[in-house]
C-alpha cells in the first residue's frame, strides 16, 4: 500500500459539556496540527498517490472552513463536543467529499482510505481512519 | 476507526545478554518517550475515545512503576532482555490491565486495540500493537 | 553559560483587535507549547542550574493560571492583544516571580536570565528573553 | 504485533515529467528522512524484532546507493518519476532484498511486513507498506 | 528581547567544489526547512514583533525565488558553494531587504536582528544571525 | 554570525546524590540527543563553518567515549553528579579539544564559540555554551 501525507493547522475556540472534561468545560481553545494520509494500492501513471501540492491546497481549503472560529457558535456542531477525535472525523468527511467532487484530480478517486490525525499539543492527539465510500 | 494518543516518558538502566547487542551488553540506560494510542469504532456519548486527561494519568502511573530503576534488578524481568520492543509489550499489558480494572472509566472498556510506541532516541523506536481481550 | 530547559503547554481562547490580524480578530484559540530555559554562569553544588523536576512543577503552576480560559475575559489582559510574544512575556514575568519567591529553591536565585518560547503551531512561535532583576 | 523502526536520510537531485508537478518539473532536489519499520508477530530468543544496530547499518547501505545522485541520470529510474512514494517503494524493495540475503541476521527472515516512510519536508511525506514475500 | 519565528521550506539541486565535500561534489539536492526569527526590544502598539501572517508571506516569497531550481545554474551563485550556512545568509539578506522595503509593514523596521536557520536533515542545520542595518 | 549544527545521541546509566533529585537518586539511565552548534564570524574559502560530515564524525567519536556506560563507574566522574547540564559541559570540552587538535580541519580553528545541547526527553534539556580558548 502506498501513501502520501500532508500537514497544515487550524486554531479554534470551544468548550466541552460533561464532568469528565474538568476545566475544559470552560471556554478555551486549541491549535490542531493536522496530518492527512491518502492511501492506494497502486500509483497512477504519473507515479503518485495524489499530487502533494493539490492535496495541500485541498487541506488548506478544508481547514479554512474551521479555523479562527468559536466552534460553540457553529450550527453544525450544536449539541456536540468538538473533541479532537470528533474533529478528526469532521476533517475526514470534508476531505472525502473534496475527493468525490474531483478536487484532487480524477485519479485521486482511486484513493482507498484516508487517515486524519489532529495533534492538539506535544503530548496528545486524536485521529480518524476509514475507507472511502465509492 | 477513531483513536486518541497520549505521550509521556521514563528513564531506566539495564544491560543486554547476547553478542548481537555489542556494547549494549554493558550496563547503560535509556529515556523512552512513550506514545499510547487507544482505538475504538465509535465515540462514546461524550464524543470521546477515552478522556485524554485520564489516559495521561493512567500512563503516568504505569510508567512510574518502571522509571528510575535498574531493570536488571527487577525480579519480573530476570532472564529477559528488556529491549525497546519488549518494554513496549510490558507497557501495553499494564495499560490493558488498567483499562480492564476500569481506571480509564467504564466507557474505556469499549477500546478495541492499543498501540504502544517507545522512542529510545531520535533515530530508533520499538512498538507493540494488539487487540484488547474482552 | 549553562542552561536547563523544561516544556509544558496550555490551551486558551482569545481574539485580537487590529486590522493586521485579519480573521484572527474573531474569537478563536490556541495551544501554546512552552519552553522555559534557565541560564547561569556556574552550576550549584549539586551540579545543576535548577532542578528539572522542580522547574517542571513551577512551570505547570504558572500555566495552570492561564490554561482553559478565554483570555478576553481576564481583567489583567483587558485592552491588550494577547499575542504569542506578549504571552511569552507574561510567562517570563510569572516564572521570574516564582524564582524570586524561592519556589525553585534558594540556589535558583543565581539564575541570570530566562528565555520563554511559545510554539503556537508547527510553523510559528514567539518568545521573550531577558535578564532577571536582582 | 511487535515492531522496530530506524531512521536515516539521503539527499538527491531529480525532476518530474507531467503538468501536475508544476515547478517541480524543473531540476531540483530533496532531503528524504527515512523511517523503516520492521514488524513480526513474536520476538526472537534475544527478545528483539531485528537488531537496531544491524538494521541501522542495512538502511545506511541501502541509502548510500541512492544518496548524492541526480536520479534523472540513473538508468534504473529512466522514464519514471522518482516521487516520494515511488522512492519509498524502491527503499522497501532494497531492504526486503537485504533481509532475504540474511544481512539482518537469520532471525530477521521472520519479519512479516515492512513500512518505509520518506519525509520530504516538515509538511509532506510518502510511504510504502507491504508484506515480505517468503 | 521579544521575537517571532515563522517556518517554511524549499527544495533545490546543487553540487559542491572542494575535496572536503566528498560525495557531495556530485550533483545532488536538499530540502531546507527554514526558520526565520525576528527580534526587537519592544512590541508595537498592536502587541506584536511582526505580524505572523505577513512574515509567513514574505518568507514564502523569498523562498519561491530559490525553490525548484538547480542552484549551479543560477548566475548569482556562480563560483560559490551554496552550502547550508551560505544559503542561510542569502535568505537573511533577502528577508532584510523585504523589511527595508516595508513589506512586513512600517512597524517591522523596528526589528533589530534576524536569525535564519536552515535544517537540511534531522541531524544537520546551518544558520546566519545578524543585526539589521538601519 | 554563521553556525552549523550536527546531531547524534548516547545512552548511559547513572545515579545522583542529593535529596533534590528524589527518585533519580536510584540507579537509572538516559538517552541524550546531542546538538553541537559551531559558530564563526566568516565562512572559510569553501563556504563553510566546518564540514558537516567531519563534524558528525568528531561528535560520534566524542559520544562513543561516553555511551553504553554506567557513569557512576567512571573515575573521571567520581564524586560528581553527571546531570544533563554537567554532561553538556563534558561534551563541550571534548569537542573543543578535538578542534584544538585539528580533527575538524585546520580551518575549524576559526570557530569562535560552541553550544552543546543535550535533550534527555521530549520535555527537558540541558546545555553549555561558551567561547573557544585560542
Amino acid at each position: 500500500m502506498y501513501s502520501v501525507t500532508v500537514r497544515d493547522h487550524f486554531m479554534i475556540a470551544h468548550s466541552f459539556r460533561g464532568e469528565v472534561f474538568g476545566p475544559a468545560q470552560r471556554l478555551h481553545g486549541a491549535t490542531y496540527v493536522v496530518d492527512v494520509e491518502f492511501r492506494r494500492q497502486h500509483l497512477d501513471t504519473d507515479g503518485i498517490v495524489v499530487d502533494i501540492g493539490r492535496a495541500t491546497e485541498v487541506l488548506r481549503a478544508v481547514l479554512a472552513g474551521l479555523s479562527y472560529r468559536n466552534l460553540d457558535d457553529e450550527t453544525e456542531f450544536k449539541e456536540r463536543n468538538t473533541t479532537t477525535e470528533f474533529l478528526a472525523r469532521v476533517v475526514f468527511d470534508r476531505v472525502a467529499a473534496a475527493i468525490a467532487r474531483g478536487e484532487l484530480g480524477a485519479g485521486a478517486r482511486e484513493v482507498e482510505s484516508v487517515r486524519v490525525t489532529l495533534r492538539e499539543s506535544h503530548v496528545a492527539a486524536g485521529s480518524f481512519d476509514g475507507p472511502l465510500r465509492k
